[in-house]
C-alpha cells in the first residue's frame, strides 16, 4: 500500500537525500566486511563527538535489536528489566526482549509514557527474595510511545536513583533526536550526561534507510557486546552502508534538522485541530506525535484517506505520527479533512 | 580499512549499481512499513516465478537471521539439527541457532563441506531416546563452505531419505545463485523442487546493500514464520528499500550475471595458479572460491599486499573468495603476485 | 528454622505417614530408572483411574517445572501465556516460565485471583498482529493463590471460551486436591471433564516429600513432553520413589482425606478469628487458606510466635495457609494468640 | 521393569538403609521450605567439612539440574564450555546445558573420557573474533563416564592451565565419591583444593534416594546462584529431606564406604572377567564402572537375563555399571553368566 500522505509513522517517510547520497559514496570499491572498514570508524568517531570519547558504539539494523542488545548486555537472565505498560519493548517486539536475554519485564502502568522514581521504587519490593526476578535495569523511551518527553531534570532523577539501587539505566532512544530538539539540548546531554548507562540510537526514523546504534557510556560495561551483537542476529557484513548513513546523520546538524521538522509539525497540527467540536488533543505535543480523541464516525471518514492508527479503540484515540519528509502542505490538508471529518 | 582489491569475501564488494538505482527509485513519498507495501509484493511475487507460486517469502536482514529463522521454523528446543562442522550456522554465527532456536547442533565431520545421507544416518541413533536431543532438521549449504556445489542428484537424495526419516531440509543458501549458475539450472530446480522445505536465500554476498530472505516451500510450516521473524529481530521497517533490491536482483538475470562472473573468476584464478610450484589447490573450484595451499612465506608475502583470510593455518590453506566485482584484471594482478609470492 | 506450628505454608508440613511407608516399601533391590519401572507404570494407572484413560502422566519434581513443562508444551516461544498477576508461574517463579519456554506472559489484575472470560477477551488485541506475541495458552490455577476456588461451571466455561479462540487451558493444580474436596467433586471432574487441556497435579503440599505431575488429557498434545520434561531438568532417575508416593496419595481417598483436613482447619480458623474487632477476612475461605487483615501492631506480636507470610504490606493483609498436619488444637492455639494480639 | 540384579546404571540401586532413616528423622513436625531450615543448615555445614569453609553449596534435585546451574553460573549465553564428546552435559542431557545456559558447547573426541590440556588449548582458536563463541568455562567429569579417574596432577594442570587463559574450571562430580574413593583422598582434596571452581556433587547414584549439589569454591562466583537454581526449576520446597540425606551421606564416611563398595565390585568383575576367550576389557577399571567388548551372541545371550547397556553397537561395547548395593554374590553369578554366555 503506498500512501500519498501518511501519520501512520515516522518510519513511512523515505530516506533523506544526504543520506542517500552517503549510501552511493561509499559504495566504491571493496571494503573489509563486518565493521573493520574506515566507513565504521568514521561513524564511530561522528558518534563519540555527540556523546564523548568514552562512548562504545555497535551499529544495528533496527530498534528492536538495539534494545535487545542493550537489555541483554546490562541483565542476566534472572533478571528484570522495569519498563513502561507502552514501553515498545514490552508491547512490540513480539516478546524479543524476554526470548534473547531470557529477562523477565516488570511493567508500570502511566498515563502519559513516562516512568518516575516513585513507580521504580514501587517495582523492587522482593529483591533478595529467590522467587522473584531481580530487577537490574531501568528502560526508559525518549521521547516517549506518547509523544511526551522528559526533561534533563526527570532523567538525571532517574539515573541517580538507578545508581543509587545498584540499577543501570538504558534509554530507548528511537526517537532520541526528537527529544533533543524538543529539549533544545545536545544528544549527549540528554543521554551519557545526566547519568543514562546505555542507549539505543534511532536513526531509521530520523532519514536512514535502515540503521540504528547501540551507544555504551561505560565501556566496562559492554565488554561482550561486540558478541551479543553478533549472536543477536544484528551483525551487517556491509558494515559501510550503515556507517555511512549515520555520519551524514551526525554531520551539519541533519539529525536536528530532520528531527525539528518533524516536532514543528506535529505541533502545527496540534494548533489546526485544536477547538475542533468533538476533537480533544489527549496527550501534551512535546516531540513528533499527536494524540487526539474525536468521534469514532470521524476517524473511520477519515481513515479513507489517510493512513494512521487507532491508538485505543475504547477511547476512540488516534495517534498521528509526522516525520522529516511532512510538509506544512500536507499538515493543512490533513487539518482539514479532519476538521471536515467532524463535521 | 579500504583494500584495492579483496579476495577475503564475497561480502568485501559494494552494491551493484542496478541495485543501487533500485534503491533510489524506491525512495519516492511515503509507504507503509514492515512490509505491507507494494514494493514488497512486488519482490514476492518475482520470488514466486524462480521459486514456484506456492513459495512463502520472508525478507530479513542478513544471512545469520535467515539461517535462525528457517530454523526455529523447523525445530523446537529440543530438537536438533545436523550439518557439517564447517556449516556457517556451526562455525561462524557466534552460537545464534542454538541460542534462539533452543536446539543443538549435531555436527559432522566432512572432507569437502557437504553432507551424505550416510553422515545423516549416523547421527539419527538414540532416536526416541528422552536423553538425547532429537534430530528434526538437515541443514546444508548450497554452495558450500568450502566452495563445493552438491549436484541436484545429491541434494534430491538427500530430501528423499529426510522425508523418508521425518527430519525436513534446510538449505542454507547464502550462495544459492553461485551454485545455481554452477549447475547452469534455475533457482527453484536447484532447491523446492529437489525437496527442500526451507531455504535461506542469500542477497548480499550477490550484490546487495544488505538482505536475505527466507523462502518456505510448504506453507503449512511456515504459519509461523512471521512472528518468528520479529521475535528473532529481523523485521526491517522500511521493507521496501529491502524489497526493492530483491526485485532488481532476481529480475532481468542479474543474480546470474553475477553469480556466473564470480564463478568464472574463481575458476580463471584456479587455472592462472595451477601448477606453480609450491601450490596446490584442495577442493574442487565449483563455485566463487578457491581453497588452495602454498608455503608459509608466501602467504605472509601476498597479505602485505591483499587481503584474504588463512583458512587453516596448520596446513597453510588459505581460502579466495571472488564477487561479482571481481575483474580478469584483478585476477591477472593476484595471480601473478601469487606466482611472485611463491618464488 | 524449625516451628512448632506454620501457618507459612502447606509446603513447610513434613510427609504423611503412609507416603513414607511406601517410600520404604519401594526401596526393594533394583529397578531400571527413569521411569522405566513397574512403581512408576502402577503410578500412572493410578492417575487414570483418576483422570481417564488416555491421561498422559509425566512425573517430576516440583511445581515449577510441572507448570513450566505444561506451558512449553502448550505454546511456542513467540507466543503467550494469559494468567492472573497472582499466578504462581507469574509472581513466584523468578521467570522459569518466560525463560525457558521463551514465551510472555500476559498478565490480568484480579480482586480473588480468578481470571474470567472477559478477562481473558480483553488479551486477545493484538492477535496477528506480528509486532506482538501470540496468546496460545490460558492459565488458571485451582484452587487459586488467593485460597478461592474456581467452580466447575466456571471452569466449563472458560475451556470453552479457550477452544473457541485457539487457545488451551491449563490449570496449575498445586492445589487442586484442596479445590476438589472444597467442591465435593473427583479430581478428573474438576478438570479434563471440564475441558482442561493440561493440569500441574500437586503432589507436595498435601503430603508428598516432593514430586508433581504433569496431566495431559490430549495426548496429541504431548507427544514432544517426555523430550521437554528432560530437557527442563524434570527427570529423576530413581523415579520409582517419587511414583510410589503418588501411587499411596491417589489409593484409598488419602489425596482426599489430606485435603479436607488441610480445608477444614482453614474454616475452623475463619470461624474462630471472625469478628475479632480490628480483623476482617478479605477473601472467601473455599480452600486451605485464610487471608485477613489485622492491625500491623498485631501482625508483629503474632510473628513473634508463629510463622506466616504477610501479603500485602500496604494494606496490613496476612495469609494463613493450613495443611493435612494442622490440627484442631493448633488452630485454637493460633485462633487464641490472633485475638492476644489484636487486644 | 524390576530386575533382580542390576548392572545398568549405579541409580538402578535403591536407597541406602542409614539415607531412609536420616529422612524418617527429619520427618518431625514442620518446617520453613526452601532451605531456611536447621536440616538445611547442618547439611551446608557438613559440605563445608568437606570442601572448607567457604564453599557456598546449593541443594538440587538431580545431576543435569547441577551441571547446568553451575555453567549457567560461570558462562553468559555468548559463551561457550569445553568438554569431551562423552561428557553428560553433551550427550545425556537432551539439550538441557544449551537450552538454559545459551551457551553452545565445544566438544571433543578423547579415548578415554579425559581432557587434556591440549585438548583444550586447540579449543582457543577464534578468541575475540566476533563470529565464534568465546570459551569461558572447562567441564571435566570425575569419574569419566567411560569409568576412568583423573589423578590429582591432571585435575591441578587442568586447572591452572583454564585459569592461566581466562577459564572457569566445572567439575561434573555425579560420580567424585567414586574417584575420591579410588585416588584415596578427600572429597575437597580432589575438587576445590586443585583450583577446580564449581562442583556438581553427586548424591543419587551414591545411595540417595534423590539429590545432588551445587558446590561453588568461590563464592564472587556464585553470587547469582540462588537465583538461578530457582529459575531453573531446582529449588525444592521441602529441602530439609534433601538436606537430610546429604547429612547422612557426608558423615561416618558413608559417602566413602558406598563408593568404595562400588569400586571394589567393578574391579572384581574386572578380575573375574578378564581372560574369557573374546573378551576384552576396553577401558582402565578405575571407578565403578567395566567397559568391555565381547561377542555380539554373548551380549544378546547377557541381555536375557541381566540389565545393561551396550555403549557401542559397532564395536560391540558393553558397560557394566556397579554401586554401593552389588554385592560380591552378584559379581560372581555375573561373571559365570559373562563366562557362559562366551562359549
Amino acid at each position: 500500500m503506498i500512501v500519498d500522505t501518511s501519520f501512520g509513522s515516522d518510519n513511512h517517510a523515505g530516506v533523506h537525500p544526504r543520506i542517500l547520497d552517503a549510501i552511493r559514496e561509499a559504495n566504491s570499491g571493496p571494503a573489509v566486511a563486518y565493521g573493520l572498514d574506515d566507513f565504521t570508524a568514521t561513524a564511530v568517531e561522528k558518534f563519540r563527538e555527540h556523546f564523548g570519547k568514552n562512548a562504545d558504539v555497535y551499529l544495528v539494523f533496527n530498534g528492536t535489536g538495539a534494545n535487545v542488545i542493550s537489555l541483554a548486555t546490562l541483565a542476566r537472565p534472572f533478571q528484570a528489566v522495569i519498563c513502561t505498560e507502552h514501553a515498545h519493548i514490552n508491547a512490540d517486539e513480539c516478546g524479543a526482549p524476554e526470548n534473547y536475554s531470557g529477562c523477565k519485564l516488570k511493567t508500570v502502568h502511566t498515563p502519559n509514557g513516562k516512568l518516575t522514581v516513585d513507580d521504580i521504587g514501587r517495582q523492587l519490593a522482593g529483591r533478595l527474595d529467590q522467587h522473584r526476578v531481580q530487577p537490574s535495569v531501568v528502560s526508559i523511551t525518549q521521547a516517549s510511545e506518547l509523544g511526551t518527553v522528559y526533561s534533563a531534570e526527570e532523567v538525571r532523577e532517574i539515573a541517580a536513583f538507578c545508581h543509587g539501587h545498584n540499577l543501570y539505566l538504558h534509554m530507548d532512544g528511537a526517537r532520541i533526536c526528537n527529544a533533543a530538539a524538543s529539549l533544545g539540548k545536545g544528544l549527549g546531554e540528554i543521554s551519557g550526561q545526566l547519568g543514562v548507562d546505555m542507549l539505543s540510537f534511532g536513526g531509521t526514523k530520523n532519514g536512514l534507510l535502515l540503521g540504528e546504534a547501540v551507544v555504551c557510556f561505560n565501556p566496562e560495561l559492554s565488554k561482550h557486546t561486540l558478541f551479543i551483537r553478533k549472536q543477536a542476529m544484528q551483525l551487517a557484513s556491509k558494515m559501510r552502508f550503515i556507517a555511512a548513513q549515520f555520519t551524514a546523520l551526525l554531520s551539519d546538524d541533519l539529525w536536528l534538522q530532520n528531527a525539528s521538522q518533524a516536532n514543528r509539525m506535529a505541533k502545527l497540527l496540534e494548533e489546526k485541530v485544536k477547538g475542533i467540536p468533538g476533537l480533544a488533543i489527549v496527550q501534551p505535543v512535546q516531540a513528533n506525535a499527536v494524540f487526539a480523541s474525536l468521534p469514532r464516525q470521524a476517524i473511520d471518514k477519515l481513515l479513507k484517506k489517510y493512513f494512521f492508527y487507532t491508538w485505543d479503540e475504547d477511547k476512540n484515540e488516534v495517534r498521528w505520527m509526522t516525520s522529516f519528509s511532512t510538509t506544512e502542505k500536507d499538515i493543512e490538508n490533513f487539518a482539514a479533512a479532519i476538521r471536515e471529518s467532524c463535521k
